[in-house]
């Protein structure tokens, strides 16, 4: 038979992040490609604890059906921990949770957009929000990025031009490039949004993983005229199998996301939300992000200084202040041969071709994981990776 | 601010049946609105022991990144159960987990259609999938039923006339009517469906839950050429707040349904899926199946013995064979008024017009849901509804 495929799924690929995982099975690969938090900082114990206590406690309510917005006690605390810094604005805005942050973005785009609207993102950006937006049969204009963020004369250009129905931004640590956002151009990205009345979606899915550098307000923060929406998640920060993420958003807004929430599924696994619940109240939020990020701060420094020891001078890495990424680029020659090359050797990268936001576009970069492999195959995984830049001539 | 609703959202009302969920918080409602599984059939004892194993067996694989597709030894597993009749074909299907079997609709709308597009459904139908239709901006179009389904010679009809996208049927005791399918419909059904080349989505949330009459061999069962997309669920046979269902359909659907669950879920609770998998390890699954729907049996036979002492005999009820809900019918009068003057007695039913295809319908009919109150709350409950007969005028 010929199934009619929808015009938004017929051209839309899979992620090549996701592809990826089917190929990691094989074990002499070493992978750099995933996103995955490192198994080490999984609170095992806390969990397992915490989920004794919840079948012991209140077996029917991390069972029965649930409030599509969430959990209303989560919901509350989670309020109150962005109320402090004003993530969440009580008088403007709602929360919700969501199955992960991905689920913000499809919410998003699902009540903000109709088809052919464009979506501003910084380029590169995120495969997995862009492949979301695509599935809205929404167009992409990406911006490029200097070492501050979006180039903000370019960003107006292009809100002049294609007046867009909202802006996708990372500002911390932003994937795939590990770079973060100046605060001079967050607030200049939130005066150009509030001239021309734009909307911003802002995903922060690493800002609790910071390791270096002061911490910067986020753009919900900054924002005074409920223009920014906001995705978080616990996907980095307890664990991402349990798909718990959250939008604290003007609440005209979210009260569109709770009603298309119903229409995709009903409401999140509810014992992730127990779970969740009970996890920050058992220990110290704060601390426990701070822990987090010493584990990925010495694996991203091992990182940094074995491809400073071991690959050519000529290819370049970004320096991250957080997260779970860094970014590399060729200073010529041909990216999609070198992570070919590269996965012959036996090390995964993921081509930075995969994370622009025109799908036909060309790079010289790739993107490089730290928060998944151990230490010693971040040794040896680094070492393939010189091999491979020796073996395609790049100098030392 | 004012912020552009998307077209899809701007006029899509939040389910009649979760908005009611808000208000259950007044013990002193008898409510017969929701749809929850009985809280006494939960196998929380498996359910916790279960979940211990997999925190101290294998926590990292609870907590971690998971594949798009579903766990894959709880896939192997359904694509056996499921093949056994032919709900699995394993030449042609594939099989993935989604977050519940509402996930399934989103899916298939996504995946099979255009905005403008027809879909056809019962009517009344569920109204969780035909809001999540209507949020793709399709035009539904409703098939009045007699005690054997779906009147073919409207269905044969309304494809003649509108072409769909696909149909939408609950076959086994449907939401709202509580009415099954005869094996003589189903067979008329595909036949037509085979006439005009048309896609049939079959929802069988309830089939499981059979406690009358003989088992009648699902659609996807009968269908011998990939015309069927077959949703399935664990939320009425294990625990809705799991959210674990299925979607085994024509492998191109589904390698299609699997990009589109990347953009919105990533994929579905992985702690949810390893417990979904080693409950059918561990328990006889036809076995309990019978037992739960034993439960419900008894809960449905007292409803219908109180409706028949308790409530005017102008009232006709369906005496469904599995499931959870039947459906009333007043003979004339005001079904609106009739749900108002209830829930101002202290009963809550969901008015009849909820389900239909046309939002601007109107039907006398309402749900009555026997799946969660108590015993007593459903002797109470009815008393509630005959006075509530009894006062606006209805005969005994």
């Amino acid at each position: 038979m010929i199934y009619n495929i929808s015009d938004r799924m017929k051209d839309l690929q899979p992620s090549a992040i996701r592809e990826i995982f089917k190929f990691l099975s094989d074990p002499t690969i070493i992978s750099f490609a995933a996103g995955n938090p490192a198994p080490e900082a999984f609170p095992i114990d806390i969990v397992r604890q915490i989920s004794a206590e919840i079948f012991s406690e209140e077996p029917v309510n991390a069972l029965q059906y649930s409030l599509t917005e969430g959990y209303p006690p989560l919901r509350a605390l989670l309020k109150n921990m962005l109320a402090t810094d004003n993530r969440f604005n009580a008088e403007r805005d709602e929360l919700i949770i969501t199955a992960g942050a991905q689920q913000v973005m499809d919410l998003t785009a699902k009540v903000l957009t109709n088809e052919g609207d464009t979506v501003i993102t910084e380029n590169p950006s995120f495969i997995g929000s862009l492949n979301t937006f695509r599935s809205y049969r929404l167009n992409l204009r990406g911006i490029d990025m200097d070492d501050e963020g979006i180039d903000i004369a370019a960003f107006e250009q292009a809100i002049k031009e294609k007046k867009p129905a909202f802006v996708y931004l990372i500002p911390n640590f932003q994937n795939p490039t590990g770079n973060t956002t100046s605060l001079k151009r967050r607030k200049e990205i939130l005066n150009v949004a509030s001239k021309y009345e734009v909307i911003i979606l802002e995903d922060n899915p690493y800002g609790d993983l910071r390791f270096d550098g002061e911490h910067i307000p986020s753009l919900k923060e900054l924002d005074t005229e409920g223009r920014v929406i906001y995705a978080g998640t616990f996907s980095k920060t307890l664990a991402p199998g349990l798909r718990v993420g959250f939008m604290s958003a003007p609440n005209d807004i979210v009260q569109k996301a709770v009603v298309a929430l119903q229409t995709s599924t009903v409401h999140t696994n509810i014992w992730a939300q127990l779970l969740t619940y009970r996890f920050l109240g058992k220990v110290d939020y704060i601390t426990h992000c701070k822990n987090l990020s010493q584990i990925y701060k010495k694996k991203c420094n091992l990182m940094l200084s074995e491809l400073d020891k071991q690959v050519s001078r000529e290819i370049v890495f970004t320096k991250p202040q957080g997260g779970l990424f860094l970014w590399g680029s060729l200073p010529h020659g041909d990216m999609n041969a070198f992570c070919l090359e590269a996965v012959k050797n036996k090390v995964a990268l993921v081509p930075g071709t995969a994370f622009l936001a025109d799908e036909k576009g060309s790079t010289l970069s790739f993107r490089l994981n730290y928060s998944t492999p151990t230490d010693e195959q971040i040794i040896n995984g680094v070492k393939l990776l010189g091999d491979t830049a020796k073996q395609l001539g790049y100098g030392y």
